[in-house]
């Protein structure tokens, strides 16, 4: 049984560091194989310690002074917050103190110090940021949804190759459908880029592409591993995000309105919150950046303590797997 | 009082002619305004009429013989199948017989036939087919979600013009707020078109621009009228209808789990039903194709007769506010 070390940055996020301490003790709690590096102010993260009981042997503090805001320019904000939480993450896996990072803090620190800092697999041209998000049925794969938009079909030939691996080998989906997010099925359907992408898809070895997919079939769970530039990846995200929550408050708001529905409300609410939780994007841990030499996960700004231990427990079956291993043999430069 | 003459295709959608022709049975008893031209095959639609009351003095039927199916290469269907119900109905709004139509056949030879046959407005680089979505508050115009992907930042500045134009004088909000569909709300986020787009949505006059709209706040109705390329519309439309789809599915399965949600579930559907309701695509007639020399309305493949009313609706409020009048003054070639 190997040790899994995993440096969290204590101080990102809207609910650091209450929800992120918490989250790192649970997960210790969870397996036996996780060590956390903790980065953040040291006197802060002690005293959010105090209320746990955990086993002091699997959990290091690392004191960082600085904190990078989500507002900040990231390039700049990497390059000169050196005792920043973040950088102090990034450069544990660097130098492979750490196998893992997980950051709940500025998406485009993470991005920027991920390539600048950790470095990327040769020969992968843009390492794409893959939430996990769920379908009717399961969950599937989103990438890239990062900052770089206006990719390269080579680009989504290599998010499709490293999207499988990890579908295949993290979340455990077998033969992981890979689908190209377009807005047709048929295959001279879409722009310029998913035109020239899809051939390329077709003739690609290693991979089980199944054709283009609409987005209304996302929802559906109609691929396991989508595919397309970050523009597009953002919108399919943000989408999920708001319909639901614009959805969930039209429908609570319609049960309070009168007084029978309030009464068929507390029936259902039980049974309603477990069908929820599995549409929630909370639920199923961060979004890795994938393509790195080393795993760098960033989970929502808006993370609690399930979210936090869900991403570093995810980050087991990465380093078990051999995941980056993997994506080397198949991203020959 | 004037008279509104709309032509209508009775054969396009999955529930031609049957639901086509009570819609408009609908619509012509509803406003006294309303005359229509119904274009399909005469035996089917008497066939269905027989099964109505209505005032025959505002319904007449045109004879067309062909069919252009969903399937069909767009270019080459409007080209070749003149004695269509969508041609003839194309032809009766360019020859000035009728002031609108509506279909709900195939989107691309709606698309192509409004284009060639019916004609750009001078000046009007590319017409947007423009769909009503549903928001937490109201409802939104969001264009282009047509087949023409890879605007240029022009068009998209046309399209907030007479999108708003729309906006105010159709669907009747003042001072529509103007967003640019975007993957972060400052100026500078974007790819290359938005980033181009953004500075010239911001000189120009006659709209109330208020900057980039993320997805994630489009449910929230962040904006009445949202501007992007067709590939974003797409998505953003098509993301919309599955999430809402899925998590409908989602709820109901839930309500069914067991017998107290099922008791629970009786209680709050008709609530529930009015709610989702105000929260669906249908309820709110078709997309208009904006640009043209007269009103093109598609309505969804799937309509029912209420959609089919409400598009033919539309049209009066089109025709009695001028909009093709203002649209010219404000797209000056």
């Amino acid at each position: 049984m190997s040790e899994i070390r995993v440096a969290v940055d204590a101080m990102g996020g809207d609910n650091a560091p209450a929800e992120t301490v918490k989250g790192v003790v649970e997960a210790i709690a969870a397996d036996k194989r996780v060590k956390v590096f903790l980065a953040g102010r040291e006197p802060a993260i002690k005293e959010e310690l105090k209320k746990y009981h955990y086993d002091a042997a699997r959990l290091e503090i690392i004191h960082a002074e600085e904190i990078i805001e989500t507002g900040e320019p990231p390039v700049m904000a990497i390059r000169t917050k050196r005792d920043s939480s973040i950088v102090k993450c990034m450069y544990m896996v660097k130098d492979g103190e750490c196998d893992a990072l997980v950051s709940a803090g500025s998406t485009g620190a993470i991005l920027v110090g991920g390539q600048v800092i950790v470095g990327r697999i040769k020969g992968v041209e843009r390492p794409p940021l893959a939430p996990i998000i769920p379908n009717m049925n399961g969950v599937s794969l989103l990438l890239d949804c990062g900052a770089n938009v206006d990719a390269k079909p080579s680009q989504l030939v290599q998010f499709a190759k490293m999207g499988s691996i990890y579908m295949e080998s993290v979340i455990g989906v077998k033969h992981p459908r890979v689908g190209l997010v377009n807005i047709g099925v048929e295959e001279e359907k879409g722009n310029a880029l998913t035109k020239e992408t899809y051939p390329l898809l077709k003739n690609c070895d290693g991979i089980h592409f199944i054709g283009n997919v609409e987005a209304r079939d996302i929802p559906m769970g109609a691929a396991d591993v989508l595919v397309c530039e970050a523009f597009a990846g953002n919108i399919v995200l943000k989408m999920l995000e708001g319909v639901s929550d614009a959805l969930i408050g039209k429908i609570k708001a319609g049960m309070m309105s009168s007084l029978k529905s309030k009464i068929g409300a507390l029936l259902v609410k039980p049974a309603l919150k477990q069908t929820l939780k599995s549409f929630s994007t909370e639920e199923y841990g961060g979004a890795p950046l994938l393509g790195l030499n080393g795993l760098v996960v960033k989970t929502h700004g808006s993370s609690k303590a399930v979210e936090i231990r869900n991403s570093i427990l995810q980050c087991i079956a990465f380093k078990e797997q051999n995941i980056n291993e993997k994506m080397k043999e198949q991203i020959v430069p």
